[in-house]
């Protein structure tokens, strides 16, 4: 049987795993492709690091260019991490005729588009479903099965760090704080948690399935983020009481043909299944304007559930390869986008307020909605102490600079502190 | 642009659909396909019937030789139903060398191996996406995404009708025939619903859904099969009581590298996902070695979603017939498949008695447990008026030898009938 070597860039829980999933399911593997795959060459920043897979028959090697002047070697996968040397790396394997596989969000984030152009001059393939939602195959699923439709919205909970904090401090009753310290010790999350939790990661990828749900470009500018460190636990528990669980989500959403993405925590119905995707489960919710909704729902990260990602893109190239047809884009959807308009972004919100206790408060707030054009839909109320309750309510529809002119009214208000505003998704 | 010109055989609710969407979505299939897909020929059985569909340009006829006969017809839609009659037409049509595109479960589910040998030969491809749970692109994803994986488990709900009927008895409190009634009325089921309600349509995907994840091919006999028109909307009430929502499920899973498939009423613990598909929704929940739980759910019928799912074959067709690589399987993972022993499949089992008060009678139950050597893990008993007791009680892992043992054990006790036995889903 023929051989296609591979190289790869980088050993860490992901590489390893890659490792691990071609020696176990060889023979499957080649019973599809009707190619051997061999890993031939790894590329590790520090060779005397001990590693915990057999990399029996593999030359190890700190010198990148021991897989750019490999002329055996027909496919590298990247996943090194970085974007700077991550895409010089890239752009010298392309032009030396590589495929390439990697999992570096921020880098297709920021240069897919650049790099899938030198891929194609090249004709060389370039594949990067571990990018998005680990373990869950959704970037190969919208090229493949929503080419026909029109997508209208695109859901995600894209994080697994985040989602698995918010459960806790759904289902535990733990504050913020004690959920990220369990996420630490579990693995869950980064000694420094900026980027899960301040929602960076999820933009990233809301980027890229922006870009194949829509076929538009979106840089992290263009979107509007909000992370969860500032999330009440009393607001989940208040949430809770009105029907909603509370996670981080993106939403990438067509309005009147142009669009929208927003990175941010949001109340979603409890009988959604979004609402049920737990600790450090993935989702992504996409709805056609033909298929309606259909969700995608596993594992986020994890060595194997993301090798298997990379595996898939691996499998896909060398059936390229077989029947010489590289080259193509993963993606060729491509439109013009737009940026919606602030007036056209409209959704219930769910405000909560710390309110003095005393009389006239609610008319106060009142007026402030009647001011603005808005309108509740339920208040509760709750007492804090003495002194202080805690007025939650969620709205009817309104677009963001309502929300903003709402926001700045009660702040001029004295006694009335704004605690949080989210996004209230539709029955 | 060149053009692909298309013939559908039927034109019942899916076929319309897919001549409305290749319609709305012309521009963005061309520039994905670079050509452009063009529906020339439809073949009807009744001429005379008006369609609520647009045919203008569209040559309608009843003669399947149009079809067959027509040189410029590339690909041809099977959306006609039937089994004997549908597989002359397609091996006629393959013969001719146009490609197949079905949603027809029976056939394929039926004679699926010997069409897909057919179509090799003529170098024409034969696709079904649609032919199991409608809208969710599970097939494909099967094929492009667990490749390199080890499936050990494939669990669906993958009847709209029974899950429809399922979630209205556990919702609303009716019981099955309030609920069949309702279905009916709404056109979720058949005037004659015995395909659904008794389980035949599900074992069909779940034919399928058997030969993509593990490459076996499964016969009806091979499989299991119950039916949801005996399930008492008490055992529902109490399944619930216990923490469950029963559906019904389709299960295929591999046990010592034999597998083992059966449909039927099953107890799902409420905060797994696969418990939160409402109504006429489908999911399908794929176990890999790697992966882990991935679930993926949308619709499992209607026009547009089946249609969807019909368009995005024609577009994987169209890309191979432009780069000339049509004529492979489907899904080409195939290996030997062996039945699993009666004894190596082992589940939980919820089992309903209906008692007759008086003392004793519980450890006559627990006499015909201890027997067969299998044990509890939790009884519930309640009253169902002065004579009679209802006692539920699920068991720990045990054989279905095990569970025919005490079914026919406690058959003979006076006073004690067997209500129902499903297997429970482990948490």
């Amino acid at each position: 049987m023929q051989v296609i070597n591979i190289g790869i860039l980088g050993l860490g829980t992901v590489g390893s795993g890659v490792v691990r999933i071609l020696r176990d399911h060889q023979n499957k593997i080649s019973s599809i492709t009707g190619r051997k795959l061999v890993i031939k060459t790894v590329v590790v920043h520090d060779l005397a690091k001990k590693r915990n897979v057999d990399l029996t028959g593999i030359n190890v090697t700190d010198k990148i260019d021991d897989l750019i002047n490999d002329k055996d070697i027909q496919i590298v996968v990247e996943v090194m991490g970085t974007v700077t040397t991550a895409k010089e790396y890239i752009e010298r394997l392309l032009n030396a005729g590589k495929h390439i596989i990697t999992a570096n969000k921020d880098l297709i984030a920021t240069y897919g588009s650049e790099l899938a152009e030198l891929a194609g001059k090249n004709d060389c393939d370039l594949f990067y479903e571990a990018s998005v939602a680990g373990g869950i195959p959704i970037l190969r699923t919208i090229v493949n099965s929503f080419a026909a439709d029109r997508i209208v919205e695109v859901k995600g909970i894209v994080n697994g760090t985040t989602n698995y904090i918010m459960t806790q401090m759904s289902q535990n009753h733990v504050d913020y704080q004690k959920a990220l310290k369990s996420a630490q010790e579990l693995g869950f999350a980064e000694p420094d948690p900026t980027n899960d939790v301040e929602g960076i990661d999820a933009a990233y990828k809301m980027i890229i399935l922006t870009q194949f749900a829509f076929g538009m470009n979106v840089t992290l500018d263009d979107i509007e983020v909000e992370g969860i460190s500032r999330v009440d636990l009393e607001d989940i528990k208040q949430a809770k009481k009105l029907g909603y669980n509370i996670k981080l989500v993106g939403i990438a959403k067509l309005i009147n043909d142009r669009i929208k993405v927003s990175v941010g925590p949001v109340l979603i119905p409890l009988d959604q299944p979004l609402a049920a995707v737990q600790n450090e489960n993935n989702a992504v919710l996409v709805t056609g304007a033909a298929v309606g909704e259909t969700m995608f729902y596993g594992p986020g990260a994890g060595e194997l559930p993301t090798a298997n990602s990379v595996l898939s893109d691996i499998i896909a190239v060398t059936k390229n390869i077989v029947l010489g047809t590289t080259g193509s884009r993963f993606n060729d959807f491509s439109r013009e986008g737009k940026q919606a308009l602030p007036d056209e972004v409209v959704y219930p919100y769910y405000i909560s307020l710390r309110v003095k206790d005393q009389p006239g408060q609610m008319l106060k707030i009142t007026e402030v909605m009647t001011s603005v054009k808005a309108s509740f839909h339920l208040i509760l109320q709750t007492e804090i102490d003495d002194n202080y309750a805690r007025v939650v309510m969620t709205t009817h529809e309104m677009s963001e600079a309502q929300l903003k002119e709402i926001i700045s009214a009660i702040a001029e208000l004295n006694d009335i502190d704004v605690i949080a505003s989210y996004k209230v998704l539709p029955d």
